[in-house]
């Protein structure tokens, strides 16, 4: 078992190496372009160390991983059109450098892309395969629709935020591990525990954010602190200070949540920052995070691996789980 | 072999047995409200026909069919989101009557959909069902693409314009047949011909539907007839006429194209209609039209077939190419 930047090394020279036409230019440029931004590649990374931890040959799965970065970042770019956002990982998003119909069919390319890359897996594992894959997909396009719902409501619960960040964000975790059980045609048991491990780290990373939003040092954050506070962003915090908040608090919360003045932005952020604080928000979060942690290696500590595979996967969930960006 | 009707009445009963989850509602009504606008369903049929000419089970196709049909509304949808299309099949378009994100997203949910419809075919047809279905999907996005960018192009060149039409509409037509073809288990060279056949068809259909905007009856068009020469649509007919148009008639045409008055849409109408007919392209456009679906009865002579079957696609060419809506 390698450490993390040897998967990556891995990743990064597959990536580099996936071939676009260079025509109709506008269909491949934005994709080319998107694939280049980089990123963690924490999925294709857990692809690769699940197929070795598991038994296989890593190498036999960079397809798999491929897939699914190509999956995500087609992802990513219709959210981006979806949410308006002008910046990814510092550049400019595809809708706002071209335009959303570039966005739009880029994304529609990389998504059929990204199958036909899942395709090339051996013909014993091309059926499982394509199963997890494609059902993947769906969880997350319902998880970006009920996202997209909660803006409109006001009576989301803690469940149902959990529930979506499920779809939306962990189940590609659990996919791209389990995608490196059936290349190395792990045993069901396993293939199934390391999703589940994977989808409770997700959980685990996606509250990290929610957290490291209000609570993180913005001189190791990367962004902006309190960007989810200042945009209303139906956050774990969010949701769950809606519903706890009485009295002068929640007309409080209220006033701040109806304020959307730039001048005021730093007192909104600091008011809902002391708001959560004051309803032990800082402490629920930490702790809920901590469980699903907990919940990660123990559901790791039931897959068959060596010690050795083992540590390299605990160290990731701590670092993943730890992280102050 | 029967009748169109008898494949289409099964079509349609696969497709309303399409399962759409309940939540998220956003999601999956506008999926549902897509594939019951009905149409033509010409490229299921086209399978289920393939597949029994060829001597296959055609309910062994109807998967595939289906994926095809699904496929064919998510371009549908997201072309209509790219061309800001107000109206499809006299309904509101998804983009119109939910918004944007609903089709974007909707599409995307589509798209994989018919990726997971398309592989419950058999394991001995998977891969090449796969190869082709995914290599025909990214035909039609670069298509999409091509048309796009030759309306902001002036120096589109007719072959050109054949390239796009066979990208963006006939490689589905081809994809069609060849899957029944393929499900079939026919012979490498009969699904090759038929492929090639109804990519002939579908250049004969796309440029019938340039030449019904133009000359089309009113009273069975079924749209209003001139709607290509009021938005300035880089047609077949148009693009040759920028091209052999001299002198005063290259002047005029230029006039008419930086018309965009509504008051002198009819004037519009009438005038460019009456230099392309001056500059010969309305027996140019028969020609090709004629040429293209000689070329597809030609190649249907090559596919060996029962002479009834072969009888039905004649019929169907003919009805196809020489329809007046």
């Amino acid at each position: 078992m390698r450490d993390y930047n040897h998967y990556l090394g891995l990743v990064n020279e597959a990536i580099e190496n996936i071939y676009y036409p260079s025509q109709p230019a506008q269909l491949y440029e934005p994709i080319a372009y998107t694939m280049a931004l980089g990123g963690k590649r924490i999925r294709p990374v857990l692809t690769l160390m699940s197929c070795e931890a598991l038994g296989g040959d890593p190498m036999q799965a960079i397809d798999a991983a491929v897939a699914i970065e190509l999956f995500h970042n087609f992802t990513l770019l219709h959210d981006d059109v979806m949410d308006r956002a002008p910046i990814r990982r510092g550049k400019p998003t595809v809708h706002t450098r071209w335009n959303d119909n570039v966005a739009i069919l880029s994304g529609d390319t990389m998504l059929t892309m990204a199958t036909q890359t899942i395709t090339r897996v051996d013909d014993a594992v091309l059926r499982p395969m394509l199963k997890l894959f494609n059902k993947t997909a769906i969880e997350i396009y319902e998880g970006q629709q009920f996202d997209m719902d909660f803006e409109q409501r006001h009576d989301v619960t803690a469940d149902e935020y959990i529930k979506m960040i499920r779809l939306k964000t962990s189940v590609l975790l659990g996919c791209a591990c389990k995608a490196g059980a059936i290349v190395a045609q792990a045993r069901e048991e396993d293939a199934d525990a390391i999703y589940d491990m994977a989808v409770n780290l997700g959980l685990a990373f996606q509250l990290q954010d929610d957290y490291l939003d209000v609570w993180g040092d913005p001189s190791t954050f990367g962004k902006e602190i309190g960007g989810d506070i200042a945009n209303n962003k139906k956050t774990f915090l969010l949701i769950n200070a809606m519903n706890l908040a009485c009295g002068d608090d929640a007309a409080e919360l209220r006033r701040w949540l109806a304020c959307s003045d730039p001048a005021l932005k730093q007192d909104k952020i600091m008011a809902v920052r002391a708001l959560y604080e004051k309803l032990g928000l800082k402490e629920l979060s930490r702790k809920t995070i901590e469980d699903y942690s907990l919940k990660a290696l123990k559901l790791l500590g039931e897959v068959k691996m060596s010690v050795e595979s083992h540590h390299s996967f605990e160290n990731l969930i701590n670092k993943m789980v730890n992280r102050k960006k």
